[in-house]
């Protein structure tokens, strides 16, 4: 067992309890109590200085967009899309995903990020980063159609992801699961809307959605089918009759929340993306107060710039706090359960994103040493508003530490940066010439 | 001659020098150039994997209130104020301030500022820990008045106020100056604005001010005195006939940003305080518009959390692309410029703030060898939205080192810790028994 000793322990609904006794066996939270367990340990990690806290479940991710951090700035949204990032997505390889992949999770896991739900191609690819790293994900294929006759059995893409759920879902003792993904409601065709929701109901799987990001997106599914939103358009085609994840959820309305609520999908809100690309701002506590799971994602970091889960958290609390014109919406407990708890249940991962004895054991420690986090009046306030992201000083996923004060034990982190650099220039030098 | 060698330069103005050599001369830059200078050196810095920036100028802070950092959280302003954060100042000592402006040095250090406008009082004992440790300061006594028949010469505050400027300003080569500051319109008489007006013009001080954080404040203000705001209040009190540094301007109007542009006042956005105490998003492309110089402020960690002065950098940039619906609103560089340019100026620091030889020497690295700085399209960029507090790895104040790596050379790091948690439960104690 390795143990973790008299450390501060704040767990997925921000309490704190500040002399707590953590153990690891396999990988599996063995014991939690706040007297030290008998027997002897494989090691014994001290607390003091540091709290644990489960590791965060990132909602809404496309890692391999690494390669893209920092390439398109400074421009309007159909610009950036046009100019920039279609563009060299078309120049994309599976080579160049798997080490850009590579590079998200040694950010990630520097990030306290354990697992992220991550829509984009050449899964098999991205999956092979995430099985050598020891990373949870649940990967889908982002299905997108243009065709109304087209034939969704018949689409390349569409069979990609039927291949990826059967070959790798489950792998890694349920590290890997994958979800089937529709990009969104204007990329998409009645029919692709349908037969990704039978498919998913068929084999009870989730699926992963971009909703309502932005006013146009909302505006214009609207005008094309009879007033329905993005929410009740997909609804109707029974796209929410498994869990789904709806990336964003900037402009949906008080019916979208209501049949979010009661389809059981989660939204995932994704502040600093929605703040750089102009999109606005999600309104997370009517979604609280209409009963509908809120997680966080981070988005790409081609439009974020970073994987910094800790800022990311800060960014979801204070947003809506001027949005509502009042302080006291979201807290930081509520901002912690959205991280970890919510994450995990909308990954699918019922045992995950909480400090319990049976509960798999995902943890982080943050150094709370730092004068930023002086002095302690509730140490979940300090995690949320005074942290930065670089105090995450260890890293554990399924019972297997994967990073520890700078040093990655899954990955050569210094060829991972540079196979990663070399990818992203290569790419750029071929579309810009 | 300290001298940073082969270094990656990015200015004041966002420019970038991938190898870039700068030597430091006392507390002088006395180099900058491509070509590596000839000579011997007292110390080389290796520029490998790190960013050359000029230091973070902090322009709005209240640096002793970190020892309320998250003492009121998820309440209402004048609940926040009136339950909380005044019963606790009411029991502030001098040695409590003191310790407390150690321990936001300390944190200001780990976070690359090199400088604050600070307003609070016990201004002696701020300035003693600020001489200590290095760091440069524009100390000022908050004044506030509430009885209009009270004469502000036989003010107490008002005579601390001049003897701190009297005593202290400019001592330690210029490092400590002192400011007058007017608390705000709401918590003055005619009297003491025009009083404290007068007093800076005969020295040539500066000011600082509390301006239009709140709509309530714009709009009382406006309420009791005919349809003035407090820009215009205090202009034609002659507030501003010395350089002003007016902090929030969340609701200041078109003629508002005339009046400053005219009387050259700086106008300071606290991007996370405004948010986290649902104030409201201060309209920085506006002010660029109207020509008004804008410089970033912390405001204090009571509403912050931390002095995280990269965070406060992302909030500033990305808050106004949402604001606008223009993802092109507030670059990066104009961000950089905000942090330290505009906030030396604005502290009549004039040789401060940039990268030129012949400035002081107010420089800091930030480590780039991070997963999430990879790749680099552009250094600046990748600064501002990518990095995190806890990359900034040396922070040199008048060419004197202050922190490294997580040393820090004026002080010691674990006495300020305790000292101030002590000094910060102790009041608790006292507040809430």
């Amino acid at each position: 067992m390795i143990l973790f000793d008299n450390i501060t322990l704040i767990n997925h609904d921000g309490t704190v309890e500040p002399h707590a006794y953590v153990g690891v066996e396999g990988a599996q939270i063995a014991f939690v109590g706040k007297e030290r367990p008998a027997g002897s340990f494989e090691r014994v990690i001290t607390g003091c200085g540091r709290i644990l806290l489960p590791g965060f479940y990132n909602a809404h991710a496309h890692s391999p967009m690494t390669l893209m951090r920092g390439y398109g700035e400074n421009l309007k949204l159909d610009r950036w899309l046009n100019d920039r990032i279609f563009p060299y997505e078309a120049e994309l390889t599976g080579e160049a995903v798997y080490r850009a992949t590579k590079l998200a999770l040694a950010e990630s896991f520097r990030s306290g990020i354990v697992s992220s739900s991550d829509m984009y191609y050449f899964c098999d690819d991205m999956i092979r980063a995430a099985s050598e790293t020891g990373a949870k994900m649940n990967v889908a294929r982002a299905l997108v159609m243009f065709d109304d006759r087209a034939d969704p059995a018949a689409d390349k893409r569409y069979n990609e992801a039927l291949y990826t759920y059967k070959h790798f879902h489950g792998r890694d003792e349920g590290r890997i699961l994958v979800d089937y993904a529709l990009h969104a409601e204007y990329t998409s065709t009645p029919a692709l809307v349908s037969a990704i929701a039978s498919l998913a109901k068929e084999t009870g799987t989730r699926v992963q959605v971009h909703v309502s990001e932005t006013r146009a997106e909302h505006e214009e599914c609207k005008a094309r089918h009879e007033g329905k939103t993005p929410v009740q358009y997909l609804a109707d085609l029974g796209l929410f009759d498994t869990p789904a994840v709806c990336a964003h959820c900037v402009w949906v309305e008080d019916e979208d929340r209501v049949i979010m609520r009661e389809k059981g999908a989660t939204a995932v809100s994704c502040p600093v993306s929605n703040l750089k690309l102009a999109s606005g701002v999600c309104d997370v506590p009517a979604l609280f107060a209409a009963g509908v799971p809120v997680a966080i994602g981070t988005d790409s970091v081609a439009s974020n710039n970073s994987l910094n889960f800790i800022e990311e958290m800060k960014f979801f609390a204070l947003l809506n706090k001027e949005r509502h014109g009042d302080p006291t919406a979201v807290t930081p407990a509520e901002t912690l359960f959205a991280a970890t708890r919510a994450g995990a249940l909308c990954q699918g991962r019922a045992d995950c994103g909480m400090i319990a004895e049976g509960c798999r054991a995902d943890i982080i420690l943050i150094d709370a040493s730092g004068p930023h986090m002086t002095p302690v009046y509730d140490a979940c306030t300090n995690v949320v508003y005074s942290a930065s992201g670089g105090d995450v000083c260890l890293t554990m996923i399924d019972g297997r530490i994967v990073y520890e004060n700078g040093e990655y034990m899954t990955m050569d982190i210094e060829k991972v940066k540079a196979e990663a650099a070399e990818s992203a220039y290569a790419i750029a030098e071929e579309v810009n010439g």
